[in-house]
């Protein structure tokens, strides 16, 4: 096990009927700025519990933060807290509104471009104060100090980190996310699986405790996933959802571990360059990444196979062949194609190549062995 | 899944050397109590390492915390920190240790009888910061905010709890641990096992994935219990059982499922009565209560026996038997007795039945129905 120091002091609030627990957790005499997407949350009734929560309290609405939310949208809510004076920052909304919320909470107080918090990774001396009620189980932003923004203007998808992001509180009650489409659900399994597997299959046995919490999140994802999708109503798979979800990316089963964001770094260059939703970008990226990858990675994608999916063939290849196919039936059973071709999507290698390496990104992977010709060779698969 | 309320802000400082990285953890201006046991953090280097981390700083130390640390050795420390006006309490050794400081913590700005804090569970309303350098994997101490703490004079062992006595940080070294005598890591190993049974063997499926993150600490204490007891120094097998002792107890596998404490409630009285290591009660206790309350819990039973065990007996009371025959042989492979006659005690039962009955605990379990009559039996059978 590698050396590691671990903190996250998320206070999670979970279950139904949770949003009214708010009301705690904000200072009495905080002014707050509710920041949410595009209405969902208002239709569904959300937004009515959190009002109703907060009765006493002062706030404002900032709408309108987008998936995949972009830069020229935040600096708005940018200029809400600086000139309203605001204090507090309640995301009401996904992965993406709580991602932009995080983009908002250390902007407004920084002084110069802040732009430079995403491009420069300057680390951060202040930031509002954050609390969320999550509405779509998927990318873990809910408890952990991570954020992806985009920035139309320059075709950047680019993550920042600070601990002075991270939530304090996090409201996580899965009856807000019955009336979710099945399409955004089947992204939010996809992404929480490919979190698990960007922090586990590296090198074997550097933490067999680590290895075994992530094997316990894909095995429920692979048990709970369909379960919800078939029946957006049963609160117990959406609940098995929404917390495996937030246990996949919370920094636990990556610490002492090896990390290798492949499919992350390609599909968010997909996502920019041809609209696709993150989910999509991973459903299909990820196996190609298992494929290309699969001998430095044999001894792990064995006990993949063995572990996750259960399966005996003894010979090895065939084996890594087998859990590769199962990875990509499961993504197929979610509703994904499995290539880009499906999403209508001609995919310009060069230009891919072109944009990691504008990013800084041109040795992906645990030990940077995903070179520019690694990619190409994804890329050709997907 | 239960509603649940989740927040753990412990730091965690994972691996070799990182008792060096203190020094930046405790304000250099406190006033620190080192508080230690009975000397073997001073024989194995760790009190040298401790002290040159804090060169800098201002500590006095409190020595002769003993196992099972008592009301009347704590009050000793209690009268330290306020004579002293120590402002950071430093626990350098195992849960008995972290347990006693946490006492110490709670007690020192207490207006009252600090016992009252144990025997009322009073609501504290503020504590001395603590942080801890753990050198036995067992308890948990370092990552939660419980303590048992004994009164010699009354024959009590007895539990509290606040979100105040959290440690900041914790110090997780797995090479301060190499020389502790198997004995130790033996009762380290059975007490993370039963703590993550308490949680586990209630009712099935109330989270899918707190059962499968409870399953994976068990596996790993099988799998890496006995490497690390066979070799001491094998540093992988070492991190693998400090983590999982401190994962089997920091609230996260107990969060949205019940909780059935019976094993460790009954434990305690032994220990208090016949002077036993906490974790021998544990190893004879655990699978007679897995015997008389096989029926009611029948279903977890058989998930326990193919999960954790991979056995796969189709009559489902055989299996069982199967678990649990299983379940004790582990221990006595650790090198427990089964049986109280093995360590020569013969159980006075109407004695433990009485004290079970004096601290108000005399219907255990998650749903209260392991009563005077099924504690009998228990005994009994042990």
């Amino acid at each position: 096990m590698q050396n590691f120091v671990f903190q996250n002091s998320v206070k999670i609030l979970f279950g139904k009927g949770q949003i009214a627990a708010i009301v705690a957790e904000i200072p009495a005499s905080a002014k707050v700025l509710i920041t949410c997407g595009g209405g969902s949350a208002e239709k569904n009734g959300t937004m009515d519990q959190v009002r109703a929560a907060l009765k006493n309290h002062t706030f404002e609405i900032f709408r309108g933060i987008e998936p995949n939310p972009t830069y020229e949208t935040l600096m708005k809510g940018v200029e809400v807290v600086r000139t309203q004076k605001i204090d507090f920052l309640l995301a009401v909304g996904g992965g993406s509104v709580i991602d932009g919320t995080k983009f908002i909470a250390a902007a407004a107080p920084f002084d110069g471009e802040p732009w430079d918090i995403v491009t420069k990774g300057l680390a951060l001396t202040s930031a509002v104060s954050i609390g969320t009620v999550l509405t779509l189980p998927a990318t873990g932003s809910e408890m952990n100090g991570g954020a992806v923004i985009s920035r139309k203007s320059t075709q950047d998808k680019l993550a920042f980190r600070s601990p002075l992001v991270l939530p304090l509180f996090s409201v996580l009650d899965p009856t807000v996310t019955y009336s979710l489409p099945p399409r955004q659900i089947s992204n939010g399994i996809c992404d929480a699986f490919v979190h698990v597997m960007e922090q586990y299959l590296v090198s074997p046995s550097e933490s067999a405790l680590q290895d075994r919490f992530a094997e316990s999140i894909l095995q429920t994802l692979i048990e709970d996933g369909p379960k919800t999708l078939a029946n957006p109503t049963d609160y117990e798979a959406r609940a098995s959802l929404m917390w495996c979800a937030t246990m996949a990316l919370n920094q636990l089963i990556g610490q002492g571990v090896g990390q290798d964001w492949s499919s992350h770094r390609i599909g968010h260059e997909l996502t920019v360059l041809y609209g696709l939703d993150h989910g999509q970008t991973l459903a299909v990226v990820l196996p190609c990444v298992m494929q290309a990858r699969r001998e430095a990675k044999h001894a792990k994608l064995v006990q993949y196979a063995h572990r996750v999916w259960g399966l005996t063939e003894v010979n090895e290849e065939v084996l890594i062949d087998q859990a590769i196919d199962r990875t990509r039936a499961f993504f197929v059973s979610l509703g994904f194609p499995s290539k880009l071709e499906g999403y209508g999507v001609t995919c310009d290698i060069d230009k891919v190549v072109a944009q990691l390496d504008r990013h800084g990104l041109s040795a992906l992977g645990e030990r940077g062995e995903v070179t520019p010709s690694v990619v190409r060779q994804i890329l050709a698969a997907a």
